[in-house]
């Protein structure tokens, strides 16, 4: 049998690079291992103790379709703390991507344009192309700054939405409130949906950490807990609106049944409780890494500082293929992903520094050698 | 706003009228339950306790995409027992719901035929059409077993998989060797792909189960650990092949990394023990409330004695609107779900006796009574 029988949407993606090179990385004996997105600490002792409890206490069925009441709850409280919204609509989702999916299924149809950044993170692309959306984007090279004016001239007839990721992943990037506020007004110029991808919201070194829906509406707002607790495989996030915007989270729990049905229902009680757990600890030591890296990294690579997440997205000097250089990185037991996984460009790599001090010390003498062999 | 920015996608599906029901249930004081598939027992110990350790012992990062490696090597051994394929290809997924979704993407493209029967469990006609689909069914009424010969009839030039579900959904049908056999043999003759969703295969009340893998290497086998176990909650299920649909597995398991990620990581080593796990008592059990149900109910309803999973798929008497009934038995504090959700028909409505044997009486005979009423 031929795979005649897959979809055309099937074939429009390519297995994730990130992917490729975690499944790498698991065979490898002891890489320096800068490739994934997921804190190398483990879920903190009070969160682990809610979700155990729930197991033992026999919340295994499905929750309701939104989540658990209370965590519902507790979510609405806490997006009340970054908006004026008065009674937000809330739908716990299986991490920050179940809500990328449900938002994208509930928005596009075929042609409908999203305007994003280039770079991006890497499911966008992947998920508007397999239903048929058209990814518009906006360069920001080479300094990662949101290019409010040409978001303004992107957007055409067929926009259907835009979609911002702050902290970034692949580029550490954190928007200031001037530049979303900028946005906003483009946006609301429009009558746009902005999806605000906030995964990394905890992991900002600026100062203030501002957010979209602080200054729009109609902001998708979407959060999560995998990485600021580490609870990537526990698979919970969330999607919220002001009411305005309550067709599209019901459109979004709507498609949930069909899909996702609910979030995994005993973890929902760990969430409960990162909700109220502080984790500016942890931010300090991520902020003391970010500087470690920067600072080993400097003398070679004419990289920008980020400001958020836990990656650092590097140009490869000399106008090098980037995909090249990571393969000789790889091949230094130093792992890294090419930079067109999150890009039409191949000119940088995405580092992880979300491993220990003494690893990135390591990693970034090697990648320091490699930059200066030319 | 309008809600135009909402795709035409999501304005294709209604919202799940077991959600409705299961939402109503959590309003009501003490309801007779018969709404909802899952099982009225909790999670095994031995299950809860290995999940528990994986929490404890950290492991709640992501897994790879396909699964951990130990729990997808005891899922193939699993099928081999079914199967004579020698090494079956394994995706681990957020419940048999997920690996739905994937299938479905994985294969459909727009104006595709899936052919399946009526009634149909309520997910792959919203899902399929979802995705632009085409949902041909082939009537199973009054008794619910397989007709081979109008299967060979549906078949089009258009189609592109059979889909099965046995038990069944909301029937409790449970199809013999020789069924699957007579329907194996029209799918080889047409090239086509079967799914044979098996969620329910512990629950089969026949002396020897029989799943369509045994009998076709073109099926793709899709079972889960939420209704043997009980851990609806925890979202874990797993689709098979035989290595001629190595093609099919890679596509979804692709389509995965960016829609689910991984299934719930901690949980994943609960289904592990699960599958070592004699539930044999457990299906005696339901043996049971099934008699007793269906002993209840016969003398005022012309019902089929089901044969599996824990639905029994009952005609309203006298030809009676179904919808109607259910709002009466609804207002009666009995929870039921009308039998349109799973059918283009409106004539019966569906029970799950996943529920105390005292409730399964009282229920009963609230039910009886409606239908004396007339």
């Amino acid at each position: 049998m031929s795979d005649s029988y897959l979809s055309d949407r099937s074939k429009r993606i390519d297995a994730s690079g990130i992917r490729k090179v975690f499944a790498l990385a698991a065979e490898l004996e002891d890489p320096i291992n800068f490739s994934i997105g997921q804190p190398d600490f483990d879920v903190p002792e009070a969160l682990k103790r809610q979700a155990i409890e729930a197991i033992e206490r026999g919340f295994n069925r499905y929750s309701q379709t939104m989540g658990e009441r209370q965590l519902c709850e507790a979510i609405a409280t806490d997006v009340q703390k970054v908006t004026t919204w008065s009674d937000p609509q809330v739908l716990t989702t299986s991490g920050v991507s179940g809500a990328l999916l449900l938002a994208f299924m509930a928005v596009i149809n075929p042609g409908d344009e999203i305007v994003t950044t280039d770079p991006y993170f890497v499911i966008y692309k992947h998920v508007i192309n397999m239903l048929g959306g058209k990814c518009v984007f906006v360069d920001t090279y080479p300094d990662f700054q949101l290019p409010v004016e040409a978001f303004r001239q992107a957007i055409t007839e067929r926009t259907k939405m835009i979609v911002i990721n702050s902290p970034s992943n692949p580029t550490g990037t954190v928007y200031s409130a001037e530049e979303l506020q900028a946005l906003a007004e483009v946006a609301r110029s429009h009558d746009l949906i902005v999806m605000s991808d906030e995964i990394y919201e905890k992991f900002s070194y600026r100062p203030n950490y501002a957010s979209m829906a602080t200054y729009y509406d109609k902001t998708l707002l979407l959060r999560g807990f995998s990485k600021a607790y580490a609870m990537t495989g526990w698979r919970l996030g969330y999607a919220a609106t002001h009411p305005c915007l309550k067709p599209l989270i019901e459109a979004m729990t709507k498609i949930q049944q069909y899909t996702f049905v609910c979030a995994p229902a005993p973890l929902q009680w760990g969430a409960l409780t990162a909700l109220e757990y502080d984790v500016t600890e942890l931010v300090d030591q991520y902020r003391t890494k970010r500087d470690l890296l920067y600072d080993c990294l400097k003398g070679d690579f004419d990289l920008v500082k980020p400001e958020g997440a836990f990656y650092a997205f590097v140009p490869v000097p000399g106008g090098r293929d980037a995909t090249r250089f990571v393969k000789e990185a790889i091949a230094n037991n130093v792992l890294v992903i090419p930079g067109n996984v999150f890009s039409e460009r191949d000119t940088h790599f995405r580092i992880s520094y979300a491993t220990s001090n003494e690893k990135i010390e390591q990693g970034a003498e090697i990648l320091c050698r490699l930059a200066r062999q030319g």
